[in-house]
């Protein structure tokens, strides 16, 4: 058996299609996303440098053997390498006309900056002479010769960077330029020299340059920094990345030579329009690395109007052959231009939004896949905090940079990426990264981060595009900004800043502000973020409601698309000034007739609050939740009372005046009842104890005032015309006894209501499903519920036998750092076993009321993976924070697309 | 369609086991326990005084009308008394030789005094006056007329009983007689002129009579009284009671009469020697009531040797049919033998084991039947406390009564069964129960006590067969015990006692103490408890291990029976003294090398507690689970803390004294010290908090110290021969990771020491499941554990939601007082909930190890419903407190018996 084709040419990837099975996504797999789209855009006839990916399966094989190419792997490399030398009527090596070559990395999903480039591969003392012969140009060959030496220490040698960097500068001092390329050709052969004493290991042979090279590329996907990128985008780790080797085309190669980076539309606005920097006389890394001030696409049509002109019409060829924005490298060697990479450009969330829009728009994709395209934190990107307009006039604004990625951070500056990692995640603070550019290095701090900013690096700067992968604000290239790393401050317009201070920065403007500025939540009026979310409830068949206590909350929910409240807690009314006294006579009496009456001063309030509810929602299902924390939640903390108590005992036994005395004394007498009757309420564990139902159970009086005023106020409202449709949520419930009883009480109740006023309501009784008993018999339960309601937070505490509280302070973070639990599982539904039991219940209630409403309240509502779930479940709606809204509308629909559903 | 058949003749018992289909079971269902045995016995050719039964379908059929007679049932009574007046020759209401009837109740199950019984029915004042013509004896005839009012009055009519009792006392005083038998027929037509005045409803004409008692037996099964045995015997409410309708013969015919109620066995002890009372010249009641004192069956065997012979031959005859112990009921009239019933008779749990191994033995059922006769709680019984030996010889013994059902009870003494269940119920006081006899209007106070004492009655009254049946010790019939209602209070042997002063009563001798006696529990070495039990070894195919954390309980669970160890719980070995200052050094520090030094100081105490229950195990698995709970357990209570604090501080405010002064400033910095450190390890809901393997995971070095002190304890005890199987057991494990990564730590350790030490020891590591979702993810978890054990007192807590210990003594008893729940979930496995998650771990457990060793620790393993849940979802073993060991293998034989599997 031959050994497998490690090697494909970039005029050979119909081949391998073929091999692979013809799917395009696995041609990635193998080729990586470089090497695919290289042989793809040959395929298409667009002028690519010629060239050839060795695969990822070399990779994996190269690294699985202890880094030994495997079997001939080697010389397949050489017999590619002769078909492009042969193509290109030039030899690797030869001393007359040769054939220079790039090495890149590949992997099969984009990771910038992360994997390594060696360009110009192929020179050495000999051959640049021979190649000054040929072009006359030492400067260029020089130039590229030095480049060459620079990125092989660096990369392939893994050599510090910045001792090249010193001898550069040196020689632009000597010679007084502030450029590079302004250099003469003495002062690069000395920087040569000098270069080669940094690098004594660089090897002269081409050959040997090329296989370093390849070998470096292959190591560095076991990187520290591939890792960490991966492991913070979710890449799999099992990949490998491919290698791809091109023949150099060279933008540094005098007038009429120029490199550049765009995108085939605007990368932060999703304006439909070509947007990029580009440098003329230059290589790939100096338009990245944001050291010369780059010119923009606008200049590229004005200056070379031919150029620009097929550069935009390769440009609008790709975006319809990929349907999606591209993300292009090219390269103009004296008036031919070649392009050099292409692939789906990074974005922002606005960006994203708005170009899927356009392009269902515009027919280049479906509505479903314009849905299918937006992550759903790119919507929750829509909610993020801005700075109020306010705020912004009164704001110190120390300078005004590149807006990169949009949004308001405020935060203690930080200026390097363990600081900002340490600050945020050991001391919760907030924290704004400040560098003059960043680095693969640095990705761990920017996650870390609230925002980031640089003083360096433009819009395709690794700044820019990982700030906006991972929706951080980040403002970049405010030239004003200096930074001292040693002194660790940093003066922008005439002021200093320490490291610790705090810093606002606006990412949708690209204005930075000493202090800390106020942020608003802003509205969803975007409109192609209106049109995809409209897309996306045609698609999806899950309901999406909200959970809200008061009017103002409902409103906005509706605002932003909810079809129903899923949960109005009623407790949280209780805890307003001037409410609080009579809750507490009421838990603090043994006199039912004293309770009573407390309880009769609070009707009138609830009352109020529900029907400030059933009027925002005309026409909607509002679920009210009856009272369900513990009521000692209600009085002071024990420990608050017996410290004071032991103050005023202190106070007490140190006075002399009898007036004062007197007071103590009626003070600590006070105390010592709240305390006795605080005590008496204790409960050893308050979240398994006398709380929901159980309450109903015990104190029935309590919960009936909860329905009477619910019926009151919906009876209120219809009366005004509003169409009400109350739903009452009984918490808690394990057996269906409990809730068999208390559905007795209150509907009577409810029934009562409804004969006093007159009136007829719509309305159901139904439980939540937050303890697995209850999910465990749900058939029992859906006897006397029209609706459950799954209360995942509380469902997940007693499933996983975890006190959030406690544990999200102890030892769940400790679990998540050391890797025992992937994801934190209130955050996201554990689905093997909250989910599993969700699933019982479903199937259990259903087998007793095929028709039984089944929704979800609290935080899981709003969280993307959740809702999957849910929608998997046959669930019929979420129910989540006002603000989560649009984000469960698209995630809903994007798991009825993912489900087959839709 | 003709009307069913409502009636049943004694000699029709062959057609009514045809028409229900040939089961006996359901022909006592049909004609009651007591008809049907009448029949049979009638079938069997014993004498029976002809008679027929009213079906309990006639019962339920009348109660379901309105209380009307069915059909033509009315009628079929009607013709099955003109059969008895055939074959007797007498006609009912006759004036000159009539047929006089007794009218009793006979449900299926035996009600003992619960339902209500007329005789004599057929007298009024004409054929009273027929009759002494007949028989030329007033006083006979008196005495039975008289009896007839009274008991119509009391049964029918529902009269109150005391004024008849008062009517005859004063006749006994006026005549200077002790006994009503001795009353002159002036004194007794005087009586029944008197009996008529207060029962003027008392109907003369006999057929009325008859109907009216019919009625009052129907009625008496919706009684208060029927339904409360109902409920505490567990008997359907949905049966029914029968009539038996029957000659009357009469005991009370004067000399060469009796009557008398004798158990074939001795209903105490066992032993097979007919035992009973009878009296000369009485009827039935007599005998029960207690009123006169009874003969025994010995004197019967001297006075009346034919008679007896006669007697004894038809009780070995039934009980060889019956294949059980009777209690039979007789009537000796002029001569004559009458059988009136028969039934299997209520017996001490001692006297249970006895009959059941006795007939085993000699093959009058089979070993099966033995096992399947003993209630577990009737084991339980032989482990129930006894006095000491000392506490007896050194108590102030008060008097001797009779041994009716064994055991020891302490308790204040109630004098009503209200008093005595409020006291226990409501109070939590332990009561005897004293009444001068007791009736079954006094269950209820009974079931509340803890022992039951009365002056009057004898073996077979109401006192000692409720007793003996619901196991409460008893010691009745105690003649000099002069019990004053009105004053509260009792005196005996020279003592006046005061309700609410503690008494001791010994069922098992019959003594009666003053005071508080002190309890040992006795050894089982009953020798037919062994045999059974060993039969029960045979059949059950369920493990029985014990929880011992204590050599002394391990060798006790082993002499008992247990095959293991299922849980010794390391903690409870770090409160002891000497510890704990060392355990609360461990916690408190934050040096790790202080905690080191903690942990190494208790190393050899753990070991020598391993090392004891390997030896004490030896040749069995010991299950050791590490330490579970959370951490402040060990410390210092927090309010405690602070209210110390609290008075130090105001000590120290008073203080004048510097070196008291220093004193107290020392003492409170250390109690703030520790404050601190125990409000850093506060946990709102510790159930939920950090405990279990969490711990294991949080301080490793802490569970690796015990695995290595297990380890070294196992080797230790192997090298002195013994023959050691470690399990250790990690709690509260939730997810799969947890338990793999604590596992590897742990297992490492255990192959160090194993190293070191040189010996290989068999161990396996486990895990309980003890949280909802270790039960739904068993799949994985069983990936990591070749053992699991069900923790279900924590499962019942999380699946349930409920904190136990707040629970019972809130809502939870508040729900079983409501009825929302039937049975208190840590009492019996839930078996909708907690069982079905069971359920739920086994499958997915052995799904991914078929062969895993399941079992269940907690308390739930000594309970018999839930052994036989453990049978059903085929776990390993059952592990329980030694003392419920005997008990539950039992009970694990009994739950294969009845799934079939033995």
């Amino acid at each position: 058996m031959s050994d497998p084709k490690w090697v494909y040419g970039f005029d050979e990837v119909d081949e391998a299609q073929a091999a692979i099975g013809g799917d395009w996504d696995d041609v990635r797999g193998l080729l990586g996303g470089k090497g695919a789209n290289l042989g793809d855009m040959t395929r298409l006839g667009i002028p690519v440098p010629p060239g050839f990916t060795i695969t990822t399966r070399a990779c994996l094989a190269y690294l699985n053997a202890g880094e030994q190419f495997p079997g001939d792997s080697w010389a397949q490399v050489e017999a590619a390498l002769a078909r492009v030398e042969a193509a290109a009527g030039k030899e690797f090596g030869d001393r007359k006309d040769p054939l220079l070559v790039s090495c890149r990395s590949g992997a099969k999903f984009s990771m910038p900056g992360m994997m390594d480039t060696v360009l110009n591969i192929g020179l050495n003392d000999q051959v640049a002479e021979g190649m000054i012969e040929l072009t006359g140009d030492a400067r260029f060959v020089y130039d590229s010769y030095r480049r060459l030496i620079q990125m092989f220490g660096s990369v392939v040698l893994g050599l510090d960077d910045e001792p090249f960097e010193e001898v550069l500068a040196a020689a632009r001092k000597a010679e007084g330029v502030d450029n590079d390329g302004a250099l003469s050709v003495a002062a690069l052969l000395d920087v040569i020299e000098q270069f080669k004493a940094l690098a004594p290991a660089f090897p002269s042979a081409p050959m040997e340059q090329l296989k370093l090279a390849t070998e470096a590329v292959f190591k560095s996907w076991n990187g520290k920094r591939a890792i960490d990128y991966r492991n913070a985008a979710g890449i799999d780790h099992g990949l490998g990345t491919a290698v791809n080797i091109q023949t150099m085309v060279f933008g540094n190669m005098g007038e009429g030579s120029a490199t550049g980076v765009a995108m085939s539309r605007n990368a932060t606005t999703g304006e439909n329009k070509i947007e990029g920097d580009f440098l003329f006389n230059a290589q790939g890394e100096d338009v990245v690395a944001g050291t010369r001030p780059t010119l923009h696409m606008e200049d590229m049509a004005e200056q070379m109007a031919d150029l620009y002109g097929e550069f935009a019409a390769i440009a609008d060829r790709l975006e319809k052959h990929y349907a999606n924005m591209q993300d292009m490298e090219f390269t103009i060697e004296r008036g031919k231009l070649w392009l050099l990479q292409t692939r789906d450009g990074k974005r922002t969330a606005q960006a994203a939004v708005r170009i899927a829009a356009d392009m269902a728009d515009d027919g280049l994709i479906t509505k479903k896949d314009a849905v299918m395209r937006i992550h759903p934190d790119q919507v929750d990107f829509f909610l993020h905090p801005q700075f109020s307009t306010q705020s912004k006039a009164s704001g110190a604004k120390l300078a005004e940079g590149l807006n990169v990625s949009p949004g308001a951070a405020v935060g203690v500056v930080a200026f390097t990426a363990d600081l900002a990692e340490q600050w945020a995640k050991q001391e919760g603070r907030k924290v704004i990264m400040v560098r003059p550019e960043t680095k693969p290095d640095d990705v761990h701090g920017m996650l870390a981060a609230e925002g980031i900013l640089t003083s360096k690096g433009g819009r395709t700067s690794h700044a820019a595009l990982v700030a906006r992968q991972f929706g951080r604000p980040a403002v970049v290239g405010v030239a004003e900004l200096e930074i001292d790393l040693q002194a660790r401050t940093m003066t922008v317009g005439g002021a200093t800043i320490a490291e610790g201070d705090w810093i606002s920065i606006d990412g949708t403007s690209g204005d930075v502000y000493a202090g800390q500025l106020e942020t608003v939540i802003p509205d969803i009026s975007d409109p192609w973020l209106m049109k995809v979310l409209g897309w996306a409830d045609e698609l999806r068949t899950l309901g999406v409601w909200a959970n809200a206590d008061y009017p103002v909350d409902a409103e906005r929910a509706r605002r932003y698309g909810a079809e129903g409240i899923g949960l109005a807690r009623t407790e949280h009314m209780f805890f307003e000034t001037e409410r609080l006294p009579i809750v507490q006579q009421m838990i603090t009496t043994t006199d039912p007739a004293v309770r009573q009456e407390a309880l009769d001063k609070l009707l009138p309030y609830q009352r109020g609050d529900f029907a400030g509810l059933f009027r925002a929602m005309d026409g909607l299902p509002v679920i009210i939740r009856l009272i369900d924390p513990p009521l000692h939640e209600f009085l002071p903390e024990h420990g608050a009372l017996l410290r004071g108590i032991g103050d005023a005992r202190v106070a007490l036994a140190g006075s002399d005046d009898p007036a004062e005395q007197g007071e103590l004394s009626a003070g600590i007498a006070a105390d010592e009842a709240m305390l006795a009757r605080v005590e008496a309420l204790h409960e050893a564990n308050p979240m398994l104890g006398t709380r929901g139902v159980r309450l109903g159970i015990m104190i029935p009086e309590l919960t009936r005032m909860q329905v009477r005023a619910i019926f009151e106020a919906a009876c209120e409202a219809a009366k005004d015309g509003v169409d009400v449709h109350p739903e009452v949520m009984i918490p808690l419930t394990s057996h269906v006894n409990e809730l068999k009883r208390q559905r007795d009480v209150l509907e009577a109740e409810a029934k009562k209501v409804m004969e006093e006023q007159g009136i007829d309501i719509d309305y159901k009784f139904g439980t939540m499903i937050e303890i697995p008993r209850a999910a465990l018999t749900a058939d029992e339960v859906a006897e006397y519920a029209e609706f459950f309601s799954f209360g995942t937070n509380d469902l997940t505490q007693t499933t996983y036998g975890i006190s959030r509280d406690d544990a999200e302070s102890g030892f769940l973070m400790e679990y998540l750092q050391q890797g025992i639990l992937e994801e934190n599982p209130f955050a996201s539904i554990d689905r093997n076993g909250v989910g599993k039991l969700m699933g019982i219940a479903v199937a259990g209630g259903r087998s007793t009321k095929p028709d039984l409403e089944i929704g979800i309240c609290g935080e899981h509502g709003g969280d993307p993976k959740s809702i999957a779930l849910c929608h998997e479940l046959k669930l019929n709606y979420v129910s989540c924070s006002p603000f989560r809204v649009p984000i469960a509308r698209l995630a809903a629909a994007q798991a009825a697309v993912r489900a087959g559903d839709a």
